[in-house]
Order: C-alpha cells, then structure tokens, then sequence
C-alpha cells in the first residue's frame, strides 16, 4: 500500500538556494523568458514563479540541443551556478542539460520578456494570461499579496479575529441601485455590497474583526478607478471611544503595511519602481474645513473626484501627507447606520480616507443603540424589517463601535503610481469584461 | 488641524495584561455574560472578544450599582486583578467601578452563557447573532481562523502566491446543472463553482499559487454536510512529477496546520475538547482498490456516503490513519481538464482526501498540453470556445501541473467533530437560510 511518506516536497527555487550552490550543482523547472543568440553561444533567459535567472548555452558544455526550446517553453535544468557580477543578482547558470517538459502552441502575442509591457491596457485584458507573465505586470499582485499580509498581521496582533462572510445576501439589505441580483432557490437575493452587517454582527461575539473578501457593486462606470469586483479590507472594533479610534487604528495599521512591504518585498519594489509614502500621521479636516480648502460652497454635499486630488495636493504642501482624512460629512450622503454627529445631527460620524489623490477608505462610527436606530430608520423612511437579521444584534445589546473598508486594489494602484485600475486586479472585472 | 497621531490605539485586553497587572487596576469594555447573585456580594462574569473573566461586586468596594446592568449589557470595568485558583485562568477581578455603554432591548432568547448552547440547530440559525455570543459556538470560528492561518503560513514558506480571483465568472466555463446565475450588465454570468481556471492561470506566471475565498454551488441538498456558499482553501502548483507531489504537500500542509492550531489555539481547542488527528503520512489507495476493500463491484463510478466512512473506518483500523486518499477515479466522473492516466485512459489522475469519514479535498494533475485538452474535450463533446479565455492560457505554454481544493467548513467540522456543518459556517447559507 502507497503512503504519502517519505516523499521529499517539490521546491520551488529560490535566490538564496542558487548563491548556495555557487561552484555547485542547481536543478529546477523553469519557463524560457527569452533567448539571445550571440556567436557561439546564447543567453537563455529563465523564469520562475519569483525570479528572473540568467543562464549561458553553449553546445560545447551543455548535452540538450538549444533547437528543441523557443520562448515560452518549460524546461527542467541542471546547471552550474557561478557568480557573475554583470547578471541581476550576481549569478549566473552555465546549463549542462535540461529537458523540455512543454512548448507552447503559439508565440507569446505580447513583449513578455521587455522590462515594461508596453501594451494599452485593453491589449492587456485581452491577453491577460500572457501579459500577467511580463516581470513588472505579476510584480503588482505579489505587492497586492503584501498589502494583504501586513494588513492581517497587524490586525492579529492588535486582537482582531479573522472572520469569513457570506456574499450571496438577502435582497435590499444595504438597499441602493448597484446591486447585482441573483435568484437563491426561489428567492431573490443579492451580492453584497461590503460585510458592513456581517462584520458588525461579529463584534458582538469576537469585539474586533476582519475580513479580506469580495465587495461587488453594480456600478456602470467604466473609469479608470472603479471595479464591479474588488477585494475589500474591511474592519469593525467594538468599545471605542469615538471614531478617531478606528482612524487612529488605520493609520497605525498603514505604517505596518508600508513597513511590512519594505521588509519582504524589496525585489517587487525595485522592478516596480514604487515610492512608498511616508507615514507618521495623517491630518484630519473635517468635511467643512476641506470645501473652505476648496474654496466651495457649504452647500456641496460631497466631494468629487478633483476635490480629492486638490485635498490631498493641499495636504502634501500643507502638512507634508500624502493622506489626509476628511471627517463628518453630511448624514444625507452617507448610511442609516452611521452614528449622527453630537454637535449636530446634520452631520454623521464618519470619514474618508484619501490618498494621493483618491479615497481609498469609508470608516465611520455606527449606531450601537436599538431605539437610535429604529429612530434613525423612521427619518431615513426605512422599516426595521427592511434590513432582516440586522437589527436583532442591537436588540440583544451592542457595544459602542466602528469601523471601515479599504478597497485594495485603490490602494495598491496608489502605492505603485499605476494610471488604471485594472492593472491592479488579476483579472478585472469592468462593464465590459467578464472573461477571463 | 487635528492630526491622527499622539493617539493610543484602543486596546483589546488579554489573559497577559490581566496576569501582569495582579496586585493592581484593570480598565477595560466588556459584556455582562452571567450575574450570579449570591447573599451580599454578586460574580459577576465578564465576556470580552477572547475570554471570559470572572469578576466580585460588592457595594462595598464598587461605586457602581449592580442593578443598572443586565446580561448583555455593555460595561467598561474600572478593577482590582488579583489570583484566584478557582476561578477560570486563576485569575479574578473585583469591580471597583464601571460605567454603561450600552444596555440590550430584550432578554437573550438562548442560553448564551451555558457551556453548550444546547438547541437545535434550526434554532441557533434563526438567532445566530445570539448563539454567536456563546463562548463554544463561537470557539469554532477561531478554530476555523486558525486553520487559514497555518494554511496560509505553510503555503507562503512553501513559496506560492497567495491571489485573488473573481467570483463572478462567465457562464458556463465548468459548466454543470448547480450553478447560480446572475445578469452582468446584460450577459449572462455566474457565481465561481470553484476558482480552476483562474488558478490554473496564475501557474503561468507564479508557478505556484494559493487562494482562500468563497465557492458558490448551486445543489438542492439540504444535508448535515453541504454548503451552498463555503470558503474553499485551493492551491495549485506548476512542475509536478505527478499528483503524488500533490498529495505529499497536502499531507505537509495538514500536519503543519494542526501544529499551528496546538501552537496558538490551545484555549479554543479545549473548550471544544477538540482531539486533533495525528498526522505522519497519509495511506493512498486507488478507487479500483477502494472497491474491493468495500466489497463492491468495479462497476461502480464513484463513492457514497457510506462508503467514505466505511473506507475511513477501514484506514483506522488497518493503518492507524484518520485520512485515506482514493486516487485514480474513473475519468468519466472528473472533470474535463482532468489528466488520463497513462495505464489505462479511462482513469484519471485525480484523487480525493477522506477525513473522518468525510471527502473534504478533490484534486488531481490536469491537462497542461493544448493538443491533447482539445482532443479531451472532443470526447467529452465540448468545444473549446464553451471555457472562453481558459484556452489560451494552453496556447501560450503551460508546465506540467496540479492542486486541489479543500472546504474549510468541512475540515473544521470533522477536525472538532461537529454533527452539522452548519456549525462550521458564521452565516450558513443553504435552501432554506439566505437571511441573516
């Protein structure tokens, strides 16, 4: 009888197990990135999952015939590892032999192996499979990878419990237009919007959650800052004090990203190019304040797209940030859970966040008291029976609490500079794409 | 201007903070889990997000009045740590003060503050922001956080990527009657029934990647052990020798998992009284195999049930394993991307991983030559423009390849031997609950 012991894991080669075996043996499986023939010999361009290897041919040390690879091909070779300062990283791969495990069909129809892809980004949809292999392009989705790393690392650490939501939600619940309507066995039902009833529901069993989950909105933009499928950063804390508490735990938890990227993800960005901003703190104007910065009426009810870019050119100038939050925006513009201001009930206890020009974040302080709520519900012309399940967590008791959402592609697109959306999602999903 | 820094985060307390502060104050927000009265003083235990804490009142030593608070009440605690060897962690406050923050509308409806909540499970799902509360119930959830953290862990040591794949998919792309359909701005879509070829893709570019997200399937069961919305733990690998490389990383990533549950979920793991199975390598039998310990017929095309339990029951018996792989099933009942086997094509190179009597993992080596998947699914009277983009990614060059899915909610019932995997789901979703 077969056991799955005593079988030795396949690894996937890394930098440090090449300059290990310097004068040594390497053995691994690896795409052809590219070929370059000189006289007498080439440069056969190898890459895996994480690197970009160079390796040397030449028919007088290496058995296989360079014939039988093209571009795109899958090899496995045996080489020699040797220093050799000219190559990215310092080493270099005589080859010795390798065997074709794969070729290719057809040619690659994009410059994969340029240092830029240098395709509009339509080009890039409708060859998303290929041009994800171009260096810089797959570079973007391990920063995406760490962006979601730090973010949970420090919200473990701060006591917050990784919860899982459902995305198939009952019709209405968040109520709106930009909803994608499903039927569930009968019933008409929706894709949620955020975890915003869900992750409130969590805090009254685990005090602090987050979730790292699919957010859909059915929106018929097609801009370069919209997706209809996006991942959400979402938290929810329980006994705070006011919302400033949920923008103070943001801010902290950005600095751990920025740090946490800068730790582990040196290499990806390099290839990117990427300036990461500077976080120390990040200034607060109320949403008033902002439209005197604007120079705007008070009667403006929101803020536009170049309203974020002029606040946050204001803020770096002002303040030297590339964030800045705005906080208590009118009630009218923001949801029935929101707490109402103190000061005035006009306003409600929420924020945003923005950053290098674009709001990255919606956070604020939810009602936590039962009677508040119904109250609220009767203003906003809402029934209790509108929202479902929602209103028995505060009918058996909630603690004060806030939290926000993150859309992770923004910030990712905003932390590399990238110019569209999309080169921030695998595979984006816009009005107009849907496959792959 | 106000700024977001000179703020202290608000913090969560723990075990620790308690232990060192014995002899002196305590300050934190928690809820009112249990008041019991005794003659002349109260315990009065505290619930927060990770413990609970037993607590004194006495209107002697408290300023507060122990009849403006209630179970379910939301309190922030002004206290005296001090030990206590018979209270739970051996430590016990005496409430020196405490101020309200939030006070429930009505009287729990289920016994949140029992060991065992003790309903039925219909009922637990009707108020599931309730049973929630209870310490047990909601024990399962660290539980199920903590086996996507070691999942996780394991897999980035192991060098995948972790992505993100969209969920709304174009129709029809693994085609099958148990889909749930949507509208996408005027095409017809549906919801991911797994994320096959989107991880499948990013073998292309990452060699080896990993996805934590929810699996949509449409199926009318309505049993103790379907889901119709679960979190599915993929993963998929380039440069496999076969689909044993899968399986010995499967058997790697298990027993790292349950180390990390015995690392960091010891509290949990003993108020479920969790016995986590004993991993050194897992038995592999072929599905031929599988039969002939059943008894059965060759004739038979897949496993019941019963014969899942039978064959764990068998496998713990004769080889002292709790999991038992079957692998080579007949191609016909796997999926079209699945690999023929090289003895006999009308096997396929896939397998499944029974736990405790459960199927909890599918997988397999798939097809990674264009040719022979087109010749594959002119047998299986498909065409290659009914898997949209899916296609291209062969086209353009694919290394040998695998992986497999696994269902969270099934892992985590069968680790804590649960009755229903409802109890493994925060928000279950099946035909008859859609709501909360």
């Amino acid at each position: 009888m077969k056991k799955t012991n005593g079988k030795d894991l396949v690894k996937e080669i890394t930098l440090d197990d090449i300059k290990k075996s310097i004068g040594g043996k390497v053995v691994f499986g690896a795409c052809v990135h590219k070929v370059r023939s000189m006289s007498g010999f080439a440069f056969v361009i190898l890459r895996t999952g994480g690197y970009i290897f160079q390796s040397v041919y030449s028919p007088e040390t290496c058995k296989a015939n360079i014939d039988d690879i093209c571009e795109g091909a899958y090899i496995r070779i045996v080489g020699e590892a040797k220093e050799e300062k000219r190559a990215v990283y310092g080493v270099e791969i005589t080859l010795l032999d390798f065997t074709v495990l794969s070729k290719p069909e057809a040619q690659y129809p994009l410059h994969v192996s340029d240092r830029k892809i240098g395709c509009p980004i339509e080009t890039s949809m409708q060859y998303r499979s290929v041009a994800l292999r171009n260096p810089r392009e797959r570079a973007v989705f391990k920063i995406a990878e760490g962006v979601c790393g730090g973010f949970r690392e420090f919200m473990i650490k701060e006591g917050f419990t990784e919860v899982h939501t459902p995305k198939i939600n009952a019709a209405g619940a968040e109520g709106g237009a930009n909803i994608f309507k499903l039927e569930y066995f009968g019933q008409e039902a929706c894709l949620a919007q955020s975890p915003q009833f869900y992750k409130q529901t969590c805090v009254a069993f685990f005090d602090r959650v987050f979730e790292i989950a699919p957010v859909y909105r059915a929106e018929k933009h097609n801009s370069t800052r919209h997706l209809n499928e996006y991942i959400g950063l979402d938290f929810e804390m329980g006994f705070i004090n006011d919302m400033t508490d949920v923008m103070a735990m943001e801010t902290a938890m950005l600095k751990y990203v920025v740090e946490y990227l800068e730790e582990n993800y040196q290499k990806e960005l390099k290839i990117l190019e990427a300036k990461l901003p500077k976080i120390t703190s990040i200034p607060i104007v109320t949403f008033f304040e902002a439209l005197d910065i604007l120079g705007k009426s008070h009667k403006q009810a929101d803020l536009d797209p170049q309203d974020e870019i002029k606040l946050c050119e204001y803020a770096k100038e002002n303040w030297d940030s590339e964030f800045i939050f705005v906080e208590k925006f009118p009630g009218r513009k923001r949801p029935f859970y929101a707490m109402d201001s103190k000061e005035d009930e006009k306003l409600a206890e929420s924020f945003d966040l923005l950053f290098r020009g674009l709001e990255i974040t919606t956070g604020g302080q939810r009602i936590h008291d039962y009677n508040e709520l119904v109250s609220k519900m009767e203003r906003y012309n809402m029934k209790p029976e509108d929202v479902g399940a929602y209103m028995e967590i505060f009918r058996y008791g909630m603690p004060p609490h806030g939290g926000l959402g993150i859309g992770l592609e923004r910030l990712v697109m905003k932390l590399l500079d990238l110019q569209n959306i999309r080169q921030a999602s695998l595979f984006p999903r816009d009005i107009n794409h849907l496959d792959p």
